[in-house]
């Protein structure tokens, strides 16, 4: 932590400055600088301690700023931990040299429209079926998914054709019902701060498929992903799928793909990325899918349908069975150019 | 619903549009324009008809855009319902002349600190007692509040100086819980689309207290409301608390005051300003907070602390007795002048 | 300067740092930090050194940050000017215990309009007739303004009517015409960082009023007006005027009312708020004008039109006169309760 | 156009906003909705009686919005010009399915250092040397350009090494100096809405290099290019850069690479994307500079140095000689596969 001081800030404050850091037990050192005069407190202090202490400094007179030098988050930082995390689930390594595409539609509709499209994710040659049985919905008009029917649907798909599979959990209470229908656990971008549930989905140690909340810092995010890691699951994946936009005239969020450097740099956990909803729009799900790849991204969630005219829900940034098995043999094509491969 | 043509767009697409539109059991109206041709929709769809329209004609070629003009949110909009809400706690009227004032610490920190901040409160003349018993915070890390026993603190405290009081529910399984304990219900920025606890909010028929999402548009916050209403429960209060900031080097959100009287004229429901999360720095609160009476917000909530050096969490934004009793009485001075008594 | 390190930087990369500060002239101080290590520069650099040490700093290996402690601007920061200043304008005093009110159309569009503009203004009790004479648009369809005709009608009206004037600039090359016809610069939202403008604004020692841009960070538009005051010229007032908003379906931008405060604290010159620009709508005007008055502006700026309805330009966020006489007597009546006076 | 009434609006209001429209000669068509009554206005109509009839329309009584089918930009579109523009500088085809390099140093700090950067751009086998004479810096103090002796030595190493050359130009009456020494023209994103600048480079006739403003909208970034375009000059090529981030720990912006399809879709001209600025650190240029690649944009404008760490501005940002080479290399593995070549 370091405290840096107003400009012409009296020796009494900084003693009184000095005497705080003291008294939180540790040895201030003062640094004078050009204009404005830093003290720094060179020792380690528990959470509590470090929180008291930047409370009780900012509101001392004199002091322009408390910056903390430590890492908000340790268990999800790659400095503490330089190893990448490979997130096993039936066989597919997400985090390994394999691109991973995780495609299906945004709700579960049916058994028929379900299994459709684990034939369709199949054929393409994707690795993990996604189906939304629970579904955040804007409006409460909105079909709201098939909830347990759905769960029971995605069981049955997935043990008919082997696929693995992916489903968002909207509450902590629902966690142990999803977990036992699905291998994934989806956390949606508008639960990344749902703390109840992040502790829950830790305690499952089932895999975790957390999304970017759309206003969300990397700080932030990787602290929703240390609310899991802290339960003892080590099994988180991140997804990045687009920030609030402040022009949504032609697409529904802005991609943040420069994201995925940077959360590999920062973190040793898988980065996935998400554009359809990223982009909102079916026709540019393709060159941003192509775009994380090349990007270095550890794979891709993509929403998919039999028939998207005919989707009860998010049909407009759905691929139908033709674009995706064009978008599926791009990528093969161009997967060995980056190291990677499908 | 209207659908603009692309420019160019050739008579078999225009064709297909109003089949479409026929199909889903209305006549098209088509109308030339300047440069791009409309087909309107004049008909009542239910929601599932409206999606499913919206969806198939997005899809059609030669459509340029698809706009909605009928109003996304019903029981929230004071179109449908013209007159303003009153929601009454314990005697409190919130939404009346009286410009209501909630003052409390950021987290219950034990039976002492709640009892000495309940004095502060009620000897300045403020209405509601706030104080968070479970916490949302960013890091796994930091406090998170005394949770049950915080609940019990501050029943106690509300049956010894008789004020009403409002404090966080995090997730639907604890509604009940919470609702037992204090008067409103008050649901978090990051909670906002937590649509199970909205749901169970909107059951338990307690008063519920709405924060805006960081980055949630005005139709996104009256959605959420509706989730609330739809469940038969008229006793909402949304509250502004400041938006995503891009420059956090000296305000922590940017607080968006011109909302008031969007809201105002868009709802019903009363409108009440957090100028504490609004700028996250005490010395800002109150200008704020002032600035929130005279653009006619119905009440504002403040964060206090009888010594914010020693809060546990958020003592950087909070009001010592002085700061919160001087507020109260510019607050007084002002309000007959815009029409309000505290 | 304070160099952060990785977490386990080596002692060769700590050593490279230091050797760097060193060459740069400076003696590094290095401090032990809870599980980083951070290394001060406490000496006083030219801004060409402070640059290359920065750049030099950002490339070694085992750097994570490197954070500046001294102030970006100086000419515009309280911290090195603690007076408030004040800028006089043909007796008005900007920055004073007067609540300036500055008002007028957006566009000059003839003599007779802006005419009936200024004895509006006047009647009403305002100080200040703003006027656009050239005219910022986004579409190169859009009326552009009067122009050089535009400049000759405020001169010829400010002289009939005693009234002093500012208008637009939007090139350094018109700086020095503009500047022989009003007695006040605007330099607008869109050209806040126009340096050669800002420049040239600087050198003709004219009042200069400078619009923060609609992304600007503070501390971007205090270096925009330490632009101008670095060419000597200490009159700039600051005026904010809404930031980019994300949800733009009710109000065309988001007023920053905090930033009142903030600029007043950071900076001694004088702050003026632009609800017009900052809702875009008419009836959101009031309301923020007195918002602007209690949180401690030293004025605003409002746009008026004798006849909204027929207006060139903006006619939506223009009060006609009988709403803009309403506002005056409604600050009138507030202003003394916070020490101000109309 | 299109006018949608409020819910509930009287036959009176209605009858009001035909009349409005019939004054500005087009015959109202009445449009009953679901909730809410439409009013096209289904005519031709000037820019000027457009602004006109929707500021009337804007301030009648219970009209809920006025919105705007036509396209606010017409000699930029997709829709009026279908097809592909190139614009060709000395063989150079920027538009074309060679993708083009832009490389070279921020600023041009000597003769030396600025030939050493076209070597290295030319070894590299990039198309193009970018160079700043004039900096656009946000602080007063920092290094701004060597002016009109930089343009010499842009010249005098085009002449030498036979490299096209681009170079920003920062105000209107600057426009045919840079002209005259530079072979294309960059409007940076701080002057996108520098109006006169604009037009004084439509005027120019020489190909401009159009960057995206930090806060623009995709129609405000194609307006800006229509003020160049209704000059008579067609030679202008957009370029993204990066919008304003609100979480700058990482990065310096967010890059909008989803932008590309989107812009190709609606306009005909070439979209180039500068990732350098788009995040503001070297070791992130790379990823992105491939994911623009394969997300279909024509081109990439890159930061390079000969000594990066000695670089007098953005040093932080560039690629040094082995970093430029290593991606050129890689670019030209990737496109093939995407059809394009280097």
């Amino acid at each position: 932590m370091i405290v840096v001081m107003q400009l012409g800030a009296s020796q009494g404050q900084i003693d009184t400055v000095c005497e705080v850091i003291r008294r939180h037990g540790a040895e201030p050192l003062v640094m004078p600088g050009e204009d404005r005069l830093a003290i720094g407190v060179p020792a380690a202090l528990s959470q509590d301690q470090r929180v008291s202490l930047e409370t009780a400094l900012g509101l001392v007179e004199g002091v322009s700023k408390v910056t903390q030098t430590s890492s908000p988050y340790k268990l999800a930082s790659r400095e503490f931990y330089p190893e990448s995390t490979q997130v096993t689930v039936k066989g597919v390594q997400i985090g390994s040299d394999t691109f991973v595409v995780m495609g299906g539609p945004c709700s579960v509709e049916s058994y028929e429209q379900f299994r459709a499209s684990a034939d369709m994710v199949k054929s393409a040659g994707a690795h993990i079926l996604r189906g939304g049985a629970f579904k955040p919905r804007t409006s409460p008009y909105s079909f709201q998914g098939l909830q347990q029917e759905g769960l029971k649907i995605i069981k049955q798909v997935s043990e008919e054709t082997g696929l693995p599979t992916i489903s968002e959990v909207m509450s902590a209470d629902m966690v142990e019902s999803v977990a036992a229908h699905v291998d994934i656990l989806q956390i949606g971008a508008r639960s990344m701060q749902n703390f109840p549930l992040l502790i829950e989905a830790g305690k499952s140690m089932a895999p975790v498929f957390l999304k970017r909340g759309p206003s969300a810092t990397v700080d932030e995010f990787l602290l929703a992903a240390e609310y899991v890691l802290s339960q003892g699951n080590p099994n988180v994946i991140l997804c990045e799928r687009g920030l609030m936009a402040f022009d949504r005239a032609y697409t529904r969020n802005i991609l943040d793909l420069a994201v995925v450097p940077v959360l590999q740099e920062s973190s040793h956990l898988p980065v996935v990325v998400d554009p359809s909803h990223g982009t909102g729009v079916a026709r540019y799900v393709a060159p941003m899918a192509k775009a994380a790849l090349v990007a270095g991204a550890d794979g891709i969630m993509v929403e998919t349908h039999p028939d998207p005219k005919a989707a009860l829900s998010d049909g407009s940034q759905a691929l139908d069975p033709t674009q995706f098995a064009a978008l599926l043999a791009d990528l093969r094509r161009i997967a060995p150019v980056v190291g990677k491969r499908l």
